[in-house]
């Protein structure tokens, strides 16, 4: 299979889905929702949703049964990053090659973009057609759970308090298993959910999930050391300049790369069990340490 | 009926239900958790939680499969106000007689234990027993609409671009029932849906929730103008201050208490055809013009 045309098909999909059920942009209040679109629409990866209708597919699931859900991710994924760039919190100017929504639009706006954002999320899964009600139910709480205060926003929260501090190895894994994993945990577990995913399936996805989650917080911390401020759309160095924990900073470079290796490896290993049906999964996997930005 | 007997009860269930389901203050990451705490428990009136209850009763339906979406508007409630609060926002300093969040923990964490509530509304909501799964999705997207862009930060996002404007009748009124009329029919309108109400009950309570949350910011509107700052645990007077579009200052004082008034006997008309079990509803309705604060 080719990565890059599946990645494009399945965003494709997202964004066309997410055009539909999200109130337009000439939408009453006209203001609120041109930040809403201007972030959502800022050529992001997709990584989340991808992994939602992945996870689906995996377990040979029907992905218009995930299609809202895979959505939904990326509203909450979008709304994360709007707030992150506040003033009060990462300050930062530049996101995927253009201005911040708060440079844009303001503070408050931002602020309230990002919730506008947060709360659809959470009406995109509820209007779900194709899954059991008790499914769709389930994906709400695993959404709320791993988006919330003991998962991503706790994550941000540690990761915020320990900015100029000496950070021990456990922190950090604290703050990248909960800032980016659970997230990426939870898309899977989702997506696998609605697709009908059974007991025996889902405890190898979740190990995927959490192996490919943490990878792929480590790559992005190499990148932020490596990468070119160009492909990155945004400075890179700015972990460093930030004091930010990050595994380059705290176990150098080269053991970083191989602990992303090793979880790549491990995450592949975890769907041994499972078809053709989960290679863009295993694909996924492998990208996620060979991407450059 | 003795309605304050029936609200501190109510108060009582619901405040007991978000301590037993919220993370503690104790539990990681302790700062978000007590800043979290901090805002919801400062001595809020809880009316949206009790008319989630209130409703779910006057269709003859289980207090247990509406206690935890009562919970949920409670945190969105609360969430909005931290929000609200925010120096790029309505820049507030006191708030029920304490310091605003972002006062006493710092706007960082302000953000973020606003989206940490807003987050934790629905996994409430998601975890409700002793309902229908396909009730229980009707109160997600219920709340997901209400609060959302096209409702209740709609309502706040034109609040804002209309300070120090001259601001027409029909944008107030824009206003006022989303920014704090959509939780509250949503309230009402979810409690009934959790209390298995038909669509025939369905309908009037609906009638009752939009007059009483129009009448409930047209009180607070005469509040901010007549109102002791004790009494309101907030400086009174604010509106004015800011420029604020309210019902006195573009109708009059006597103008704006006609109508609440009018408003209050709506909605008590609209519950004629209910029995005993809506008599809260009703005096919830007259509380609402009668409070002091």
């Amino acid at each position: 299979m080719d990565l890059q045309v599946y990645l494009a098909e399945k965003t494709e999909i997202v964004n066309k889905r997410l055009l539909r059920l999200l109130p337009a942009v000439g939408d009453y209040p006209q203001s609120l929702h041109k930040a809403m679109h201007y972030s959502l629409f800022a050529g992001g990866k997709r990584l989340r949703p991808v992994l939602v209708l992945a996870a689906a597919e995996a377990v040979g699931g029907d992905a218009e049964a995930a299609i809202n859900t895979a959505c939904a991710f990326e509203c909450i994924h979008t709304y994360s990053l709007i707030h992150d760039d506040l003033p009060a919190i990462d300050n930062d100017d530049l996101r995927r090659g253009r201005p911040t929504c708060h440079k844009e639009f303001g503070e408050a706006m931002a602020i309230l973009a990002g919730d506008a954002l947060l709360t659809v999320a959470f009406g995109l899964i509820a209007s779900t057609k194709g899954a059991a009600p008790s499914a769709v139910l389930g994906a709400v709480g695993e959404l709320a759970k791993a988006a919330g205060s003991t998962g991503m926003i706790g994550g941000q929260m540690i990761d915020i308090e320990s900015e100029g501090q000496e950070v021990s190895f456990p922190v950090l894994e604290y703050i990248h298993i909960h800032k980016t994993g659970e997230l990426i945990r939870a898309s899977v577990r989702c997506g696998a959910l609605l697709g009908g995913a059974s007991e025996t399936e889902l405890g190898p996805l979740t190990r995927y999930s959490e192996a490919i989650g943490l990878a792929f917080q480590i790559a992005d911390d190499i990148l932020d050391v490596e990468g070119s401020s160009e492909e990155m759309g945004k400075p890179t160095g700015g972990d460093q300049k930030k004091g930010k924990a990050t595994y380059p900073a705290i176990i150098g470079l080269d053991a970083s790369r191989q602990r992303a290796a090793e979880l790549v490896s491990m995450a592949i290993e975890a769907l041994s069990a499972f078809d053709a049906k989960a290679e863009p999964l295993r694909e996924i996997a492998r990208y996620i340490t060979a991407r450059k930005k």
